[in-house]
């Protein structure tokens, strides 16, 4: 039974392995009759100009190259469709006999896959829409956790064991933002690599609960009188106890210049800056006699970094794109998710739930999770995410 | 010949491989007979206040971890000695019979070991004084290159390969600071990792030419016109036409509040804040029409990340450390250096130069590594420094 073209796109924040879910959903796509297999650029954005790539030409050395690639090799895009577009959209996939979607991305990405899935229901055009899970933040609702994820912890988790290391050797406190608005997964990942309690982070601050300046300046100080150093990891997306991002809420109040641009989805700018990290390290200066207080932003590099990429992220990330496939071929819909089996041994299948179930929302940490007493994650924390990275090394004791 | 004690200290700036040279240090130690190996804690802090670890007695699985851990496992200090300092460390070395003094540092590290060196003779105290050289900077008079930069290098390459590939993911302007407050050595290994032309970095701003909003902005617009992205190399140390620090003029023109204490050696904080590349988004924004300008500050991460470490660099490490050792039996003082051999094949040589002729000065990137009309860098640099990094594979070309 032929089945019409197929079409692929990549939205959102690109992450290490997300080219590995283009390859797996490329390799599979030989194994079904597609009468083409196209890529189109930059996401719904390239759909709605018909600017695509042919994806079946790519020889085998090309796919290797790709899969080793960080970011989004068709290119990405932070959009939300409008009513108009998703008509628009479909009138694209008429004209070109595409009768399979397959969109990889965070929640917003899946949200759009719903649209479109529930569009084409509304004019009556036969379309089969898939979402293939991809994002650091591992936000995402029904998967166990998200492909990028993986890779992401792997990269914070090593950058926090160095930065621990340093901190030593000349003192003082040291704030590190990490990527995560909504949830604080990413930023919980610093405490994988820590082989004692004196090691940082010694603090957590994640969205998931209310930041005030007051409390985290008490539990810094207390760090540094215990331990005449301090280590903290924030999420570049703290809320205040009104649930407001902090940065905003503090930029209000004391007249600091904070880019505030938003997407088209709702959301305003908290990556790419150091305005968080600077603000709460000025805070520390305000308010501990400290000499050496310093505020590093790990920035773009924690979803791009090619060099330290988790094996198990990269084969799980393949696996999904594989399975979009597969799953386009029995269902008409549906989010792919991974499964983690009950064994000992670290496993996870892969199988399929409703687009609805994932569009939009936001997984938050559980409260399993986080300590219920100090900003700190728990030892349920590390045995769920420490698989995920391929595992990371304790590092060694030194002198100071 | 019984030559008295030993005693190691390491200074300044940590590196990824600074323990390296400690290793090669303590291991050639075993070939010497020194009556005692000591290590002091926080450098000349640590040998005023003899505060000393026997690194005589540490097992081969302590020195391997060690050799592995990044960032000064003695701890360092960023400390310039008095002249009644000198005095008092002089005395120290008397009253514990060390008669031989290693300093594992940059310039200013060179500089204390040459003032305790002088500052021996002068009382007539026989000792022996030793400069290993370390610095990310690579900023070191005498020696080809420093060790820690290769490492640091290579990790900035990567950071700029995955960051290429996530901006032409997103599009827009991506500006990224990196380390270098002196000279532009490590913001020039931005592009070592670039395949095509059309690969950013596409402008590499460093503190040998000065800098000028009028011309960035111009430099910036006519990428962004072309190629519709543009991604920036600059150095945390800009300088603007009277060759004060950018950032700090920048400030006092426009009442910016940024943090500047300094250290001992008279050095004002650049790092640790995302002052300056939010300042140059800032500016970029204000006369640019693009909606998407980020900044990423890359940080400390760039001297202690673990897990992307030079192999070259480790093992030039190592040897410049038991080298010291080894050039103590026959010198009263120096300091090492590498040497390129002139052969085809990349390979170095160690040796000794006198300690005045490395302490306090800036060995600036040289006119033929820099492009004589735009911010960018030579194939002369690139043959230079691509050895060092253990090398930098070429990144896949994707579709946009």
């Amino acid at each position: 039974m032929l089945r019409g073209k197929a079409v692929i796109g990549q939205s959102g924040g690109p992450t290490a392995v997300i080219n590995k879910s283009l390859i797996g959903f490329i390799k599979e796509s030989a194994n079904v009759e597609f009468s083409e297999v196209l890529g189109a650029r930059h996401g719904i954005k390239g759909m709605l100009k018909e600017d695509f790539v042919d994806l079946k030409k790519l020889t085998d050395s090309q796919l290797y190259g790709i899969g080793k690639s960080p970011a989004a090799a068709l290119g990405s895009i932070r959009k939300k469709p409008t009513d108009k577009e998703i008509e628009e959209l479909i009138k694209v996939f008429k004209d070109n006999d595409i009768r399979n979607f397959f969109y990889i991305g965070g929640n917003d990405s899946a949200e759009t896959a719903n649209l479109i899935h529930k569009g084409s229901i509304e004019i009556g055009y036969d379309l089969k829409a898939f979402h293939i899970p991809k994002t650091i933040d591992n936000d995402l609702l029904e998967t166990d956790h998200t492909p990028g994820y993986g890779s992401a912890s792997r990269f914070v988790a090593h950058a926090f064991q160095g930065d621990d290391a340093d901190n030593r050797s000349l003192g003082g406190i040291k704030i590190n933002v990490v990527m995560g608005r909504d949830s604080g997964w990413l930023t919980a990942s610093s405490t994988l690599g820590k082989a004692t309690e004196e090691d940082g982070p010694h603090l957590v601050y994640v969205p998931e609960k209310s930041f005030s300046t007051e409390h985290f300046v008490k539990d810094v100080k207390e760090v540094y009188d215990s331990l005449g150093r301090c280590i903290v990891a924030v999420s570049e997306g703290l809320r205040d106890e009104n649930g407001e991002f902090f940065i905003q809420s503090y930029a209000k109040k004391s007249g600091l210049d904070v880019i505030g641009k938003k997407d088209s989805h709702g959301n305003i700018q908290l990556s790419g800056t150091g305005a968080l990290g600077d603000t709460l390290a000025k805070i520390i200066s305000e308010n501990i006699d400290v000499s050496r207080v310093r505020a590093d932003t790990f920035g773009y590099i924690q979803r791009s970094f090619l060099a330290d990429v988790s094996e198990v992220d990269a084969e799980e990330a393949e696996r999904v794109g594989q399975h979009a496939v597969v799953a386009s071929n029995s269902s008409e819909s549906g989010s792919i998710i991974l499964e983690r089996s009950l064994s000992e041994k670290y496993e996870c299948n892969v199988s399929t739930v409703e687009l609805e179930k994932v569009a939009k929302n936001t997984k938050n940490m559980p409260k399993e999770f986080l300590d219920d007493k100090k900003p700190y994650t728990t030892n349920k924390f590390f045995e769920y995410a420490m698989p995920l990275t391929g595992g990371i090394e304790p590092k060694t004791q030194i002198f100071v």
